[in-house]
């Protein structure tokens, strides 16, 4: 069985000008995303964000969808708004997966750019069944910060469309990249 | 070459209770899947409503990002809205691929439920490869109508995650469908 986790990193990421930044949290990010992960089997999905009034905004959308009005009235997205964890740092995700499942997760960053140690989907694919946990994490904003690539144990290599704009929301590259991964077809 | 369009569609579609409705417009669904269109290399991404302030509302959020403030701040993502057009109905749509294409387009519903008549992803790969004009169509909401389905001339089959739950986001099925029809690794 893939042994995956994901998370969505607000802090460290670059915005337009390339400077780091704590990004806001966007509220279809968290939709999506734990509806993209409940879809593949995901157990848990991190949401990153250092900032109290951010972290609290995220858990004031979790509640309304799994204690409050919206479970009721859609209790598929609670199943999918359930999954969400939210974090300080990645360190503290990587701490919390280690409390799990015994050893530290490999980090493997995602990126529109191509670098020269990129790993493919098919390797990754191959890594993952294996069993070793493996945190996929996905940047906001414009991104995920070069110091943080760089420190990450595996870059996947961006996804290839039919053309050459690279400008997927972070929604769609998370739906894609799940499926790539964990999808029946392949 | 692939010869696809794509259609978001605010009416026919139902809602929780199964009613027909048309519903409202959400600003990330314009973003997200014309984001993905150009991704795949296509030329437009029709979205379907027939409520003159909803066409008006999808208008003013193209106008921002291809000649206002946002087309200066974010040319990528300028590029990416420009495809979009706005249609009264599925017909008019169908009008309008005809007077490029000189015949009309074969109409794919896309839906999370399996049709005994649904059609592979592999299969429809094969079938737009031949030249023929496709328009996939997607609903917004909970989903096309059952009579819509039952007059397009194909059903595409449900996207198959690693498990039992069908509710991905618009946004999100989009860009699996893309990527599973035309993405590079295929």
């Amino acid at each position: 069985m893939p042994n995956l986790y994901v998370a969505l990193i607000h802090y460290p990421v670059v915005n337009k000008r390339g400077d780091t930044i704590a990004s806001a949290v966007t509220n279809l990010d968290l939709h999506d995303i734990s509806r993209t992960a409940k879809t593949y089997g995901l157990n848990s999905f991190y949401v990153v964000n250092p900032l109290q009034d951010q972290k609290a905004l995220v858990q004031r959308i979790i509640s309304h969808w799994t204690t409050g009005a919206g479970a009721v009235y859609n209790p598929a997205r609670r199943s999918a708004l359930e999954l969400i964890k939210i974090s300080d740092s990645i360190e503290d995700v990587a701490e919390e997966i280690k409390s799990i499942e015994h050893t530290y997760p490999k980090i493997v960053a995602t990126c529109a750019r191509r670098y020269p140690s990129s790993i493919s989907f098919e390797r990754f694919r191959n890594i993952i069944d294996n069993g070793t946990p493996h945190l996929l994490v996905f940047g906001t904003a414009w991104g995920l910060t070069e110091a943080f690539i760089s420190q990450a144990d595996h870059v996947l290599e961006p996804i290839s469309g039919a053309a050459d704009y690279k400008n997927l929301s972070v929604r769609s590259a998370a739906a894609i990249i799940l499926d790539r991964l964990l999808g029946n077809t392949r």
